[in-house]
């Protein structure tokens, strides 16, 4: 199979503003190829104002397949989906958008995607929600969450109500007795930050996730390893995601 | 420089239908790197009702620098450039748009490529036409166009008055005292196809051009070669349109 482009290519575009930081156009294109795919994820710079115009051209394109949808848009752009996960639907928010076989947009939000991204775009908050949902969606019976803002804790938790079978409350920054650990705040992108969670109560049965990317090891993730614990930082999480992007793509997942 | 797609890769899209058989994803992406110039062509099955909706789509999008139009959409996308070249104007028809700094579009139809597409998509009078401008928009003083459709050399003739400097009539099949002598029929696609010319009145002096492409050495070049001219297939018209899209993609004509 030749490389992409070819003129037969399937368009798989990402849409954001600012655009030109994205990776997924060099990763995405390359796992394509790998399973034989002739397609590109192709950059496209989309202002705030322009989704429209744009999600209408892209629709009317024959050879578009898909969207993968980064800020400002991920809100805005679930509006467009005629059908959408469940986990979607609950925010509201879309960060991939597949063709159906009718035409229309079918949308999703990926956790790990969402999972890093959000800690990356946002901070925190859009991170904890995006861990929580997919959390109680993977069948999670017990999840507590802890910030240190309680309006942004009863928020989510107003959110998750009624979401999937288990049951999230809010409680304290002690992870004793938990099977998961995650933090999905900023701690550990700047020297000197605090761990989000007191080390000395960390044991080898617990598996730690850090949503933070590209700052290597963290503090975090260094003192779970020291505790014995199994641990995933954002960098594994953004590798994990790509997998999951291609088969939502592809309509294999 | 990366090869594109990169998240910073500047957008060319080739609007069509079908698409899938265009070429110029594949050149004019290379030609792009090769200029090191992080650029895609990308090919956009574009239904003919689809146009204006993609049209405004790809207008709204920021990093869509110039689109490349191929049938069905060469005459309809003459209405969405805001400024063109007198070529294209002529014929109302546009084969590649550049943006302009005020991000309108601006439109043109290049020689080569129109001469060989219009030959591909239209037969011999299309391709005539884009010849006998391209000629006269070169400086050609004098040229005469042969057909055996008397009312599409008259037709003909009604578009070219008043275009450029030179004088264009109709005239006989005869080569004789002529520097350029074109072929823009369909005559040599065909084993047994008569020859355009009678090959006995071409001698050295003249250079002769082939609007057919990808049949190799036709019947009437070799004829030519064989007198002493020197040549030009479609093929080569070719290879010359896309370095000619590359510098007008790049506002470098």
């Amino acid at each position: 199979m030749p490389l992409p482009p070819t003129g037969a290519s399937r368009l798989y575009p990402i849409i954001g503003d600012p655009i030109k930081y994205v990776e997924s156009p060099v990763w995405l294109t390359k796992t394509f190829a790998e399973r034989g795919h002739d397609a590109l994820c192709v950059p496209m710079q989309v202002p705030d104002r322009a989704l429209d115009a744009v999600m209408a051209g892209l629709a009317a394109a024959g050879n578009v397949d898909g969207i993968l949808v980064t800020m400002p848009h991920k809100h805005t752009a679930f509006a467009h989906c005629a059908t959408s996960s469940d986990r979607a639907r609950l925010l509201e928010v879309v960060s991939v958008i597949r063709r159906s076989a009718d035409g229309s947009w079918h949308g999703d939000m990926l956790d790990g995607l969402a999972f890093v991204k959000a800690q990356q775009d946002r901070g925190a908050g859009g991170a904890g929600s995006a861990i929580a949902i997919a959390l109680l969606d993977a069948g999670v019976k017990e999840l507590v969450v802890h910030d240190k803002d309680e309006d942004r804790v009863r928020g989510l938790l107003d959110v998750l109500d009624g979401f999937g079978t288990g049951q999230a409350t809010a409680g304290p920054g002690d992870p004793t007795g938990f099977d998961l650990v995650f933090n999905a705040t900023p701690l550990g992108m700047d020297d000197g930050d605090l761990l989000p969670v007191d080390p000395s109560l960390l044991d080898a049965s617990m598996f730690v996730g850090d949503v933070i990317a590209g700052h290597g090891t963290t503090p975090f993730i260094q003192a779970a390893r020291d505790a014995g614990c199994s641990t995933a930082n954002g960098s594994d999480m953004v590798e994990a995601v790509q997998t999951l992007m291609a088969d939502f793509m592809l309509d294999q997942d």
